[in-house]
């Protein structure tokens, strides 16, 4: 049953790589997008390394403009447009002209939600100075770029040791800044065990952050208007950059307001076929939950890979289609420069606080053969249920060639493997490319 | 129930892996191997970077010499021991010590063959000259090395377009030679489909290599005992080093003129926990059968993952454990210079041999985010079963990062995944390490 006129909220990941879909499925459906920034399906996890100059300009982000959703695929796309209110009953948007300030009411038959999330940035003291940034829309990523070149930073303080914060970090060392990072946990990535955190604080030290941990914010200091420092719970740490890297957001509020149901965090309810509490109205993105696969409960994860998925499952119903997504195991990836860092599954905390008898095995091996030129550390952590051996959560922190295992690793973990199972698998080797028994192995053969 | 002595055929991965196993179980076990070479537990995949001049000493290719298996395990390795007959009557081997010359019989309670593979070196008029060299045993690595020392050869010719053969091309070249590889197939790779080889070999000409496909070995030429040139039956190609990389076939001749049962290739079969035929006779490594997974039958597949995996389960079977070792994929990796090349399960011709319906693609995409420097090309291909859309294989070929994917793919084949169920994979992206759909998720989503 194709539906007529869809409206999507949103002009990222998930909100166009729906409409994209739809439109492949359904060439002559109206599809009318709002976004109320800029640009359109750009590659948010890139602005760290745009800010650090390894990408020449911000457009390189840019998957596709605008223009080109238009021209070539019939989109209508609405840049500086953004949706204030959703009227559930008369199926109708209301939308507001950022240029202009008019506001005008869009009917919609169906309805995608795909507004993202927004960084935390909390009401501490001195908070809206300039040179405090939040990282989230390509925009806010130009905006740290324009400062940096306009203003020249030299001490850069980093507030927060998630993906960004490690980034950044990265980021700002390469422009030669002397860089903080503090976070009030006590350790970096928390979403990691503090054992295999503590090689990433112990090398990025050593490559010459000031790491401070068990540390929390107190307020801002700044000088005609522009930071100057920051007042910790410890110390003050002089600043003329600012990067919070303290979390996000969904952006769920419209869809609070029109009473469609939001569930963890504040995130949107959606079933595994994204869609909504109202029927008509689909999320999908960082503004969505999603199913966690390990947990066998809802979660929300904010990241590019499922936004994308999001979308383009969400967009195979919106046009006639009839598709699960299954859910999630939150798999991430990053680096701070040679060091790379991946988990996914469980780890230890919530492997506790979902009440689970584990083991858990942390090892140390080689990226490569030993003796094969480049060969270099590799730790990986593996939690696996006690009696059963089924495999929970993984993490990996090495160099050149460790993270991306933790794919082996993600794939074991959806198919419900245990850690024999794991060490069963006929992995590849070559001393380019691994010892005889991969890593992830080595770490399931300590659990079996 | 312990057994008394054990005795093992072969000092190698398979051998050496179940003795240590054994004597970690069980300390005061009589063991005793019987090894023809000069060396134990070596890396004999790294014998071409060795050769290259990578790695500086062969010693660095062994991971536990004799002496340490002597004196830190109370292994009883002796090394120059040929066994040249099995009496599986009354229980023991028939053992040539190649110092003296003297032979011996030694009995065991339970014997572990483990005698690997050897290269094919059919009978063509020549093949004894000087300067032509096949590798297998540590040995034969160090004397292609000192051969090359000695006499600085110029142009060198390799028959045989397999692991092997591109390997000792990619080490000939940084030797500064003029290499000539050819092969009477129509492909480099025949693990591999065609068209995933094609961007091999293209590459291996962009970098040098002279390569000759459909092109048959007739004689080498020599003079004063060295060889001089290798006619084919297309030309003449002036050769001062020549290397045979033209398969390999089980040492199995001893097991079978014992009466022990012999399958697939001349490999001594054996079952999941392998057992050979005979009771209280096992077999280990490339001497032996596997299980394949996708084919669900008995393979033969020599590689040194398999040795050990082989070696540690029949450790485990023979020290009193009960352990199936399920099976494999078939996965195998390698790499010619930068470009890397991977496989595992099933491709076309196997796919075709079997009979099974199925559905192929073959996609190019990026290792990383298309704006991330350093970002290249990868081309993956998938098979899967029609209508159930079961993956049955995978092949990858591409730059930096690419191959070790294969990893995610052989785990989503054992788990008896579909394409669609690649597709919903939670696999790690951020711009140094993937696009936001990993290469073989982009490569499933065309079978879907």
């Amino acid at each position: 049953m194709v539906k007529d006129k869809l409206v999507v909220i949103g002009g990222d990941a998930a909100g166009m790589s729906a409409a994209s879909k739809v439109r492949r499925a359904q060439p002559d459906r109206e599809i009318v997008v709002f976004e109320r920034g800029n640009h359109t399906s750009y590659a948010a996890c890139g602005m760290p390394y745009f800010i650090a100059g390894q990408i020449e300009t911000s457009d390189q982000l840019i998957a596709r403009k605008p223009e080109v959703f238009r021209e070539k695929q019939n989109i209508d796309v609405r840049i500086r447009h953004e949706v204030i209110e959703i009227d559930t009953e008369k199926k109708r948007v209301r939308v507001k002209n950022l240029g202009d300030h008019s506001k005008f009411w869009e009917s919609y038959d169906e309805l995608l939600i795909a507004t993202g999330a927004s960084p935390i940035r909390p009401d501490f003291e001195g908070i809206d100075s300039d040179g405090i940034f939040a990282l989230s829309t390509l925009q806010s990523g130009i905006n740290v770029f324009d400062y940096i070149e306009k203003n020249s930073p030299k001490r850069a303080t980093i507030i927060g040791g998630g993906y960004i914060g490690i980034e950044m970090a990265e980021a700002l060392l390469d422009l030669n800044m002397d860089v903080t990072l503090f976070d009030m946990a006590p350790q970096v990535m928390t979403t990691m065990d503090k054992d295999m955190t503590e090689i990433i604080s112990e090398y990025m030290i050593e490559k010459g952050v000031h790491v401070y941990l068990n540390e929390k914010l107190e307020k801002f200091d700044s000088k005609d208007g522009r930071v100057d420092a920051v007042q910790t719970d410890q110390r003050k740490i002089e600043a003329d950059l600012v990067i919070l890297g303290m979390g996000v957001k969904p952006n769920s509020e419209i869809a609070k307001n029109a009473g469609i149901k939001t569930g963890v965090k504040g995130a949107i309810h959606v079933d595994k076929k994204l869609r909504t509490s109202v029927e008509g109205i689909w999320a999908a993105g960082d503004c969505a939950e999603s199913f966690h696969l390990v947990k066998q409960e809802q979660t929300w994860i904010a990241l590019g890979t499922i936004a994308n998925k999001h979308g383009l499952f969400a967009g195979i119903n919106l046009s006639g289609g009839d598709i699960e997504f299954p859910g999630v195991c939150g798999t991430a990836i990053t680096k701070f420069q040679d060091l790379e860092i991946s988990r996914t599954g469980l780890n230890e905390q919530e492997a506790n606080e979902m009440g689970i008898q584990y083991e858990s095995s942390m090892i140390e091996s080689r990226t490569r053969s030993g003796y094969y030129p480049g060969s270099d550390k590799i730790s990986v952590k593996l939690i696996a249920e006690k009696v059963s051996g089924k495999l929970l959560g993984g993490q990996i922190v090495g160099f050149s060639g460790s993270a991306k295992r933790i794919d082996t690793i993600a794939t074991a973990i959806t198919a419900g493997m245990s850690a024999q199972d794991l060490v069963d698998l006929d992995l590849s080797y070559a001393p380019p490319f691994s010892p005889v028994w991969d890593p992830v192995q080595t770490a399931a053969r300590t659990l079996v």
